[in-house]
């Protein structure tokens, strides 16, 4: 029970799998028994960037439990984000970039979460500190999160420490970052051999605010209109997730990752928030969100603020 | 309103005042709008401490939002312990060495916290990692942090860092730690011109454990019986906060600085748990703690799981 999991969030995005890799590199460095898992299947834009660095996934652990006392999270703290045992393990650490909700520990730990666009900007601090050098295929990998979280760096939860970090681990890993960069997303904007179920679920996230729950659920595309096309379908199964998980509101949001916009289907009792919260007009529970691509900025705060 | 506060704890010790005026002359040196302030009354030990290296009490603000839409938390991140309308401004850190709980946001912020013995232990690492020099009279603050909160590194919350911190600042502050150490926290220890109601309320903390709510106070003394010796109108003080706040249990603990043991008073309904908690027979509600000096290490996690 010596081993130390280091995991990122449920329904994992490429910077959870790639964190959780680099971290865990990092804390075998300095002297930890760490090994990255995952808590569900990689998309096709984290496929694709493993691959190109040569990485194998990390191993899928649903209880983590059973296996590790001690464990680290990356890129996510809230609770109902991470493993279904977490309260019966210890949280030895957290490196994150996210807002702090429903996270609680009885003991003092080493919490280091920053407002930048993308956990391995963090980490990259980290190796520093701790005087590790980066590897070139974990400088890959820690590139390939930052360009998955800022879409390029044209997210507006991309910093001016994002970008310096970025061109910092391109240097180090040899890539070009706008010819990958933009081979990465499109990969992971490949919607061909998804599944409806997997388009609402493999990027999914929850929230509480108040007494209401809900759900943002995104995908990226290069054309929105071959997943909305199938809307009618889509709702059948968002329906179902609302009533499985007593949701007070899904929101499916689908993002042109050329043209930098979204747009979205909205579900659930408090739906009638949309309106008012995104000044936009919900037609056929559907919802044009011009100029918005980030859940983390643009979305989550704002359906906060308007059920709280 | 672009005024930041920078703030410890309610019932402030010396690393609470002593981080809030080092952390905002680190922000205002790397140009930031900050004003350090406290939330209540400075025991002995710090007034001696501030005295020593000629600084002014911060400024008394019960009511943060009045003055400021944005603060930064440090030496706590829990709700209860920090100002009375918390939730009416933005906390955009958080520079911490305690457990986390009852901390949520709904933007992503700066949140260091590492465990170690003492807050300004993490702000040495962040005066180095700004590239801000540390003045002679700031580096005497951050000393007597460290000195307060590790009881001259015999509390077990000390760590390696606190005591390499500690002698780094000693150097640059050109102070001999030992002799310094110990009249700052003789000068703690002297209850002479202190009440009953503030031996209960100086250094008091508010914790939740489930459903449950419990205060743990804490005074250090030479002479442990020249405080025990009053315990019934102690009781009387505390039986009032007991009904006051709906306590569950009231500790008041009264550690021996010299010899590194505490005793403590305990009462409430759920006091019942103390003997089971702590393998110590409780007798006319006393208990005796040897070797226990640390609320944060020795006697909250207790509690807490033994209330959970």
């Amino acid at each position: 029970m010596s081993k130390v999991f280091v995991l990122g969030h449920k329904n994992p995005d490429t910077d959870s799998i790639c964190s959780a890799l680099s971290y865990a590199y990092l804390k075998k460095e300095t002297g930890m028994e760490a090994e990255a898992i995952r808590l569900g299947e990689m998309n096709n834009e984290t496929i694709f960037a493993l691959k190109e660095f040569g990485f194998e996934a990390p191993r899928l652990v649903k209880r983590v439990s059973e296996e590790a006392s001690q464990v680290i999270l990356v890129d996510h703290n809230e609770r109902q984000q991470s493993a279904d045992d977490i309260d019966e393990v210890q949280v030895i650490e957290v490196i994150d970039h996210h807002r702090i909700a429903n996270f609680e520990t009885t003991d003092p730990l080493f919490f280091r979460a920053e407002p930048v666009g993308c956990t391995t900007t963090i980490l990259l601090k980290l190796y520093k500190e701790n005087g590790v050098e980066i590897p070139a295929n974990i400088a890959g990998l820690m590139l390939s999160a930052i360009i998955s979280d800022s879409l390029l760096f044209k997210s507006p939860t991309c910093t001016e420490q994002d970008i310096r970090a970025a061109r910092e681990l391109a240097e180090i890993a040899g890539v070009d970052v706008d010819a990958y960069g933009l081979a990465m997303l499109k990969a992971g904007a490949d919607l061909s051999n998804k599944t409806l179920e997997d388009l609402i679920s493999l990027d999914s996230k929850e929230f509480e605010a108040g007494d209401h729950r809900f759900e943002v659920a995104q995908v990226n595309a290069i054309d929105v209109s071959e997943v909305l096309d199938r809307q009618e379908d889509l709702e059948v199964l968002m329906n179902q997730q609302v009533t499985n998980k007593g949701l007070d509101l899904f929101v499916f949001v689908v993002t042109d990752i050329l043209n930098n916009n979204s747009e979205a289907i909205v579900l659930g009792r408090r739906s009638n928030i949309i309106e008012g919260a995104f000044k936009s007009s919900v037609v056929d529970n559907r919802v044009l969100l011009p100029g918005i691509v980030s859940r983390k900025k643009q979305i989550v705060p704002v359906i906060t603020e308007a059920l709280s």
